[in-house]
């Protein structure tokens, strides 16, 4: 069984959590998921649904996988010392770390991610990779993998990374018949990205 | 501005709810959120998460618009009388009433789609559409619209009736738009379900 802390903070978009808590949840008594804030108040989401909270950052770092969705609060988050030192902490031992959209910002806003490729979404990209000078930022991409940073594009990509992430957990088997049994069309490759090219960025 | 019915109960399933969310509140202030439940007790998805309730059953019925998710648990709350009769309350009065998964078959329990073509998920198809045996229940279909009624698939399915649902609200480049700004790639075709023919009904 692996632990799985799923980071919340106010504003963070909707599916950029559920969807690949859908997938990461499925798999049942496998990944145990708690959810963690700054204080154990509820957390609304950007849409204004409030998500009780299990944990707080003051709590401890200690969990097998770690997930942090975006949002445009997600900048936010990353001003915010008690939270990015949570996240140094968690991501550093952590097995698997796991971004969706301006999380991917968060993560980069801390440091972690310096030295790696990783992705974000593609309407804002220009706007908020200069908050992680120091990454390889990818231009196209669903997702990027390196080593144990598993980074996603906007939103509903971060359903495809999180199949990934089970593909390379579980096996490709549990990450065929997880998308199968939500009737989800998994892109399941990471170049695909139409949305670069939407957004002018290739 | 459209008021929105949530329906949730114990156990739902976790993207079917916040797979459409996403889409239909990021028109923003056009439509208004309201989670009703039985009490206002948080209630948990089926992946463990607690969400809050704004309003009960017992409060009333008059929304302009109805969503109902399933899980497994929604047959259970389909034998639940405050429940049902809420649903058909709240349906016949609203302008359009969507569901995903066996929230369709939640729906039908009630004898609102009595008469009415609609669908369902495909794995526990033939198991589930029993429970509604006046509905015309369509095999192989990603999300049917009769009139005013708009049902899915399973789970993933309701991010595509619900871009067809704001279609049919605002237009069809508004759901274009949240298509885009959420990275989706929108199956527009209704009749577009590999899964059908996976689960053996075609």
């Amino acid at each position: 069984m692996k632990t799985l802390a799923v980071l919340v903070f106010p504003g963070f978009q909707t599916l950029d959590l559920f969807g690949p808590l859908e997938m990461l949840g499925g798999i049942g008594d496998e990944i145990k998921i708690t959810i963690v804030a700054e204080t154990l108040e509820p957390v609304a989401s950007v849409h204004g649904q409030g998500l009780l909270v299990d944990k707080t950052v003051a709590d401890g770092s200690d969990y097998d996988l770690l997930f942090i969705p975006g949002g445009d609060t997600a900048l936010v988050a990353g001003e915010n010392k008690a939270i990015t030192d949570w996240i140094v902490a968690t991501a550093g031992r952590a097995e698997l770390v796991m971004t969706v959209c301006t999380g991917s910002v968060l993560l980069a806003m801390t440091g972690v991610l310096d030295g790696r490729k990783a992705t974000t979404n593609k309407q804002d990209f220009i706007q908020t990779v200069p908050l992680g000078p120091r990454v390889d930022w990818v231009r196209q991409a669903r997702w990027v993998e390196d080593g144990k940073f598993f980074t996603s594009s906007g939103v509903s990509a971060g359903m495809d990374m999180a199949l990934a992430a089970l593909a390379r957990l579980f096996g490709k088997q549990v990450a065929d018949d997880m998308a199968h049994g939500t009737e989800y069309e998994w892109h399941e490759d990471a170049a695909w990205d139409p949305f670069a090219k939407r957004a002018g960025l290739v």
